[in-house]
C-alpha cells in the first residue's frame, strides 16, 4: 500500500499495521516515521459535508470535485482594443488594394473584454485601422476569423472541474469558482478536538497562584495550533491528577469529539497514568517514540476516536503535536503531507545529540555577510522562551551523535530567511542598555531586530571570527588585540558595582566583605570578563577563597538580580542599573567602558548602519539617562581602531 | 536611509521620495521595486492600538514590547525525580563514608516540576540514591548546591521583554505570555480596507448575467487576500462607468477607511479613468511599472489615505496587490518584508519574455525521478484557471528576454515542494477519461492528483524525454517506435467520431460532408495525431481542401463541444463520450487505442504506482462505461514492451 502522507510505498501493509504486531513493541523503541504510519493506518475518519456559499470558503475543504456551470467568458469577446467585424468582408485587402469599410454597416468599435456583436467574428487591432472621415476606416491586410477574439469557456466550461475533492480553498480559486458560475459547494465539516489538560497542581489562566501550583498554558498553545489547521479545538478544564476522573473525562469526550488531546501525563513518573487510563478505556496504539524531546508521546483510540497523550514540557508538547496530531488532521481532510521549508547553513559551534533517539535542536541563524551560520540554543525541554527566541530546527538522526562546527546544515526554519536577514545577532557580555539598543532598532527601524546570546569574550570574538554572530558586547578592560579588520564602538561607559538582596543588613562593598559575610553569590559564567575580575580579586585579597554560590552562574544581570529579589542568593556583580530597576543595595565596584567589537565589513553593512545610527542616536542618550550609571558622553564613537567614519561615503577609512 | 521593506540602505534619501521628482517619470517607467519605495515613503500610518486578553492574541501584532510580570518557574523546582536536601548535610558523603538520610528530617522525596521545600538547595537523582529501610537512604557522593533544581526566572523574570513591539502573536508565543504572567497586551488595529470594484458591465456574484454583462468576483479574491494579510476588508458595491460617481464613491471612502484599493479602470483605455479621477480628488504618485501582467496599476493617495488602482485583469490585480496592498499592510503594522519560499528547478522548454519591463510566468512544476523540472502554462491575464492550476511563478528580468531549455531557473512556489512531489503530470493528448484517472487518484490516494497539459503526440514525448512530465497520453496510432525504458501502457480503446452541434441538420459523417457543408470546424492544435489524421484524409479524398476553421483549434475536447453548445462553431471531431456529455450529435468516424507511455523507473516509483493501480482498478472500469464510448477490455496492461510486471517484486522485468 502507499502511505498518502509521506509518498512510501510498499506492495505489502505497513509491518507496523496488524494489531498484533503492535503488542512486539517495547516502549520508546518506535521511530515517530513509523508511529505516525501505525497512527493514521489505525485510524479511518467519516467526515461530514455541509454546503457553503463561495464567498465563505477561504481555508475549506472541497468534499468533492466542483465542476463550472458557465463559461468564462460567457460570450465571444474582444480580446483588444479595435473594431469587431465579419472577416469573410476583408479578404483581398492589401497595401495595394485596401478596403473600406463603413461603421454600423461594415464593423464597430469595440474595447477590451466587450462581447463580440452578433455577426462578427473578428477583431482588427485599433493599431492597424487607419481611420478616415464620415465613420470609414481603411485596412490594408485581410482579418483572421477569432482573431483577437476569447472564446467562450476559454478559461473554463461549463462541465470542467475546476477544483478536485481534497482542496483547500485560496483566495484565487474563490476567484475561479465565480467565474464558472459556482455559488456553493460542498466542503468538509472541521474536526471537533477536545483539549483536556491534566494535572492537579496546574491552574489556568487568570487564577492566582499558590505557591507549588503551575500556570497551565499548554492548551491554549494547542488550541492556537488546531485552529491554525483547521480543526475546531475546545478546550476542557483542568483533570485532577486521580484515575477515576481522567476516565470519565476521556469516555466522555470520546462521545462527542472528533480527536482527543491529552496534556500531560504521558511520561513514566509516579502520576502519569494517562497511558494506563487510556489502556483501560481504550486501547495504547503505543507509548513512546525514539525522539527528543517528545519522546514519551502516547496514541491510542477509545472507539474509533484517536486520543493523543502528549508530553508535559511545552516543548515536547509542541513537537509531538506536529508530528501527530497535524497530520492526523490532514488525514480527516484527506490533505498529503505538509512542506517544512529548509535553508542551508553553516555550523559555528559543535552539536550534540545524546544517544539511541534523534533530536531536534532549537537553533539561532545568523546572516552575516551573505552567509547563513547557526548555532544551538539552550537545550532543556521546559524553556517555552527558546521557542519563542528559536530561528530554526536542526534534526539530528539518531545515528549522528555529534556535529562539529564548520558544517553545513540543512535547518526548517521557524522565522523566515527574511526576518532573519533583518537580525543582528549581538553575544558577548549582558548591559540593561543592550536590551534598549534592541527596543530601539525595532522602533526605529521596523522589520529589524536585535537578538542576544549571552557569552564569555573569548567565545563572542571566536563566534565573531566564524560568522556566527554581527558583534560582541565587550567591557573595554579587554586586554587582547582586535583582529585585523575588527573595529571597536562605545556604548557608554558604565557603573559596577555589588548588588546585594534587601533582606543582607549589611551591604558589601569587596571581595573581602564578601567572604567574610558568607552570602550566597551569583556568579557570571566562565569566560566572561566579570567572573575573571573577582577571580583576581580573590586571589589578591582573600587568600583565592572563593565565597558560597560560586559556581552557580547566570549570564543575564536581570535574572541575577530577580534571583536575589526571590531569595534563593544574596549578592552579585552587575551594573548599577540593574540594582536601580529591582530598587536593591548597591555599592560602587569599578567603572568600566562597555563596547561593540564588530568587523569594517559588517559596519558597512544595512544591519551594521542600523547598530551604529541606534548608538548614536540621541534616543539611546536618553534611555541611558533613565536607566542611571552611564556616562555616555562617547556612545558611537570609534574607540580602538585607526580607522574613521567618512560621512560622505559612509565607509570607515584609514 | 534604510528601507525598512527591502533591507537596502542609503545615505541620503530615496531619489523618488522628494515630490517633484515624481513628476519626472513618464507613465510606465518605474521598477515595480522603485514605485514601491516610492508609495510606502509617501504614506505614514498612525494605527490605533488596543488592549486585548492573551487568549484572543493570535494573529494580532503587539504595539509595544511586552514585559514579563512573574517568574517562570514561580518557584525553585525539582528538574529530576528524585530527593530534596540541603547540600550541606551531604558533605564529605564518598564510596567509602556513605551518608545515611532520614527522611522527613534530612530529605524529602520529589518529582520532577515540584516545588523545592523550604530549607532544601539540591535534588539527587532517584538513580543515585539508595534506599534503605525505615525511611533511610544512603549517599555516596556530596550534592551540589543548586543541582537539578530549576531557579525561578530561569525561563523568565519579571520585567523581562517576552515579546518586542512589531510582533505577530504565534500560539507559542501566548505559551510564553501566559508562563510570564502577562494577561493582556497591547496591540495594534487592524487597517480597514475599502474595495471599490468599478465598471458598469460588472455584475456581483448571485446576481444573473445578461449578454454584455461579467461577472465581478476580484473584489472577493482581494477580500480573501486581504483576511490573510490581517486586515479587515470590506467590499463596495460596483461604481458604474461615470466619473462622478467614482470621485463620490473615492471622497467617501477616503474619509471612512485606512486604505482603498479600487479595482479596475487602471489602463489607459476609453473607460480607464480610475487614474485621472484619483488625480482630481488627490494626488496621483505613479501610474505604471515596468512589469507583466501588473503593469497599469495606479498608486495615489487622498489626503492622506493610500488608494490604490489596480489593473482588472485578475491575474494583474493578483500580482499587483502581492507588490503594493500586501507590503502597505505590512507598513502598517511596521513588519518587514515577506519570504517568497523558492525552489530550484530546469526548464524543459524555453521560456519568452517580452521587452522592456519584467515578466512574470506562471509555471507547472514537474518531480520526476528526484529533479524538479519546469515549464511555462498558457499565458493571457485574463486565463483565472491557470493562476489556479499554476505550481509557481518565474521572474524574468527585465534584461532578460529569453530562457532557454535546459537552464536553472529559481522559481516562488504557489503550491508546496511535497504538494508538486506528490503531483504526476500527463501531457499529450485529451480525453474524458483521463479526467475521471485524476479524480479517481485524488480520491484513493489522498494527498496525491494528476495535472493534465494537452501537447502534441512529438511534444508531450518530448517533455517526457526531458524529464518533464511522468507520462505521455497518446492514440495508439503512433507510429513511432519508443525510446529505449519506455513502457506503454493501455487506459481504454475509444470511439472517435463526429461531432456536430444541435443545429445541424444533416450530421457529419467524413471529411467530404464536412468541405460540402461549409459548416465552422474547431481543429485539434499542430502536432496532435487527430489534426494529422485529419490532414491526411482531406488530402487523400478532398484534393487538400481544407474546411472553414481550420485554423481555429483547441486541445481539450470538453472546451471544442462546448464551443459548439455554445453556437461559434458547428463541428468538430471527438470521443463519443464527450458528445453523450454535451448532447451533441455523433457520427463513427475510428476506434483508436488510448494508451499511456512512461518511463520504467516512473512506472516504479510510488506515483507510477498510483497511476498503474488506477488503470487496472473496477472503479475506472465502472466510470467508462458510464462515460461510454470504451472498451476497457485491456485496460492497465502492458502494449508494445517486452517488459511483463513481477507482482511480487513490484518491477517490470523482461
Amino acid at each position: 500500500m502507499l502511505c498518502w502522507f509521506c509518498g512510501e510505498y510498499s506492495e505489502g501493509e505497513w509491518n507496523h499495521q496488524g494489531e498484533d504486531s503492535l503488542q512486539k513493541y517495547r516502549l520508546d523503541s518506535i521511530s515517530r516515521r513509523e508511529a505516525l504510519h501505525c497512527l493514521l493506518d489505525a485510524v479511518t475518519f467519516h467526515p461530514r459535508r455541509e454546503i457553503i456559499p463561495v464567498s465563505d470558503a477561504r481555508g475549506r475543504v472541497t468534499a468533492e470535485p466542483v465542476v463550472a456551470q458557465s463559461s468564462m467568458p460567457p460570450h465571444p469577446a474582444a480580446a483588444m482594443d479595435g473594431i469587431a467585424l465579419r472577416s469573410q468582408v476583408t479578404q483581398g485587402a492589401s497595401p495595394t488594394h485596401p478596403l473600406r469599410l463603413q461603421e454600423g454597416r461594415d464593423f464597430s468599435y469595440i474595447n477590451t473584454g466587450d462581447p463580440l456583436p452578433e455577426h462578427a467574428d473578428s477583431v482588427v487591432m485599433i493599431e492597424k485601422v487607419k481611420l478616415l472621415d464620415r465613420g470609414e476606416v481603411e485596412l490594408v491586410e485581410p482579418a483572421h476569423p477569432w482573431k483577437h477574439v476569447r472564446q467562450p469557456g476559454e478559461d473554463v466550461a461549463p462541465g470542467e472541474v475546476v477544483l478536485s475533492s481534497g482542496h483547500q480553498i485560496r483566495p484565487v480559486d474563490q476567484g475561479a469558482l465565480l467565474a464558472a458560475g459556482v455559488k456553493q459547494l460542498s466542503v468538509l465539516r472541521p474536526p471537533r478536538v477536545a483539549i483536556l489538560p491534566t494535572g492537579s497542581e496546574m491552574v489556568p489562566p487568570g487564577l492566582p497562584l499558590e505557591l507549588g501550583q503551575l500556570r497551565e498554558f499548554n492548551s491554549t498553545v494547542l488550541a492556537g495550533f488546531l485552529e491554525e489547521c483547521g480543526a475546531e479545538p475546545d478546550r476542557w478544564g483542568v483533570v485532577p491528577d486521580r484515575e477515576e476522573a481522567l476516565r470519565e473525562a476521556l469516555l466522555s469526550a470520546a462521545d462527542r469529539y472528533d480527536i482527543l488531546v491529552v496534556n500531560a501525563g504521558s511520561s513514566a513518573g509516579s502520576k502519569d497514568f494517562t497511558p494506563q487510563v487510556l489502556g483501560q478505556v481504550g486501547k495504547v496504539l503505543l507509548h513512546g517514540v525514539t525522539t527528543r524531546p517528545g519522546r514519551p508521546v502516547v496514541l491510542a483510540k477509545i472507539g474509533e476516536t484517536p486520543a493523543i497523550g502528549l508530553p508535559g514540557y511545552p516543548v515536547s508538547a509542541y513537537l509531538a503535536f506536529d508530528w501527530f496530531v497535524r497530520p492526523l488532521i490532514r488525514h480527516w481532510y484527506r490533505l498529503g503531507a505538509e512542506t517544512s521549508p529548509s535553508l542551508r547553513a553553516r555550523l559555528v559551534r559543535e552539536v550534540q545529540g545524546g544517544t539511541g533517539a534523534e533530536d531536534f535542536i532549537r537553533m539561532r541563524v545568523a546572516h552575516v555577510e551573505g552567509q547563513y551560520t547557526a548555532f544551538p540554543l539552550a537545550k532543556g525541554s521546559g524553556v517555552t522562551m527558546s521557542v519563542v527566541r528559536a530561528d530554526a530546527w536542526l534534526r539530528l538522526p539518531v545515528e549522528t551523535k555529534r556535529l562539529k562546527a564548520g558544517e553545513p546544515v540543512e535547518l526548517e526554519w521557524v522565522r523566515t530567511p527574511t526576518e532573519i536577514e533583518q537580525t543582528l545577532v549581538l553575544t558577548g557580555c549582558d548591559d540593561p542598555l543592550l536590551d534598549r539598543v534592541g527596543a530601539l532598532i525595532r522602533r526605529m527601524f521596523p522589520g529589524w531586530s536585535l537578538f542576544r546570546e549571552y557569552t564569555g569574550s573569548e567565545e563572542g570574538l571566536d563566534l565573531l571570527q566564524r560568522g556566527g554572530c554581527h558583534a560582541v558586547a565587550l567591557p573595554g578592560d579587554l586586554r587582547q588585540e582586535l583582529l585585523p579588520g575588527m573595529i571597536r564602538l562605545r556604548v557608554a561607559e558604565r557603573e559596577m558595582g555589588w548588588i546585594t538582596s534587601a533582606m543582607v543588613p549589611t551591604p558589601i562593598r569587596g571581595v573581602e566583605d564578601l567572604i567574610r559575610s558568607g552570602l550566597r553569590l551569583i556568579n557570571q559564567p566562565p569566560g566572561s570578563p566579570i567572573r575573571e575580575r573577582l577571580t583576581q580579586l580573590l586571589d589578591e585579597r582573600a587568600e583565592g577563597r572563593r565565597p558560597s554560590g560560586w559556581e552557580r552562574a547566570e549570564g543575564s544581570h536581570w535574572k541575577a538580580a530577580a534571583s536575589l529579589a526571590g531569595g534563593t542568593a544574596e549578592v552579585t556583580v552587575g551594573p548599577r542599573s540593574v540594582a536601580q530597576a529591582f530598587e536593591l543595595q548597591w555599592k560602587p565596584a569599578w567603572r568600566e567602558p562597555l563596547d561593540l567589537v564588530l568587523s569594517q565589513s559588517v559596519a558597512e553593512s544595512a544591519g551594521g548602519k542600523v547598530l551604529t545610527r541606534i548608538l548614536s542616536s540621541p534616543e539611546l542618550r536618553e534611555m541611558a539617562a533613565q536607566l542611571g550609571g552611564y556616562d555616555d558622553s562617547q556612545a558611537g564613537e570609534l574607540i580602538t581602531s585607526s580607522l574613521r567614519m567618512n560621512p560622505r561615503e559612509s565607509r570607515w577609512e584609514r
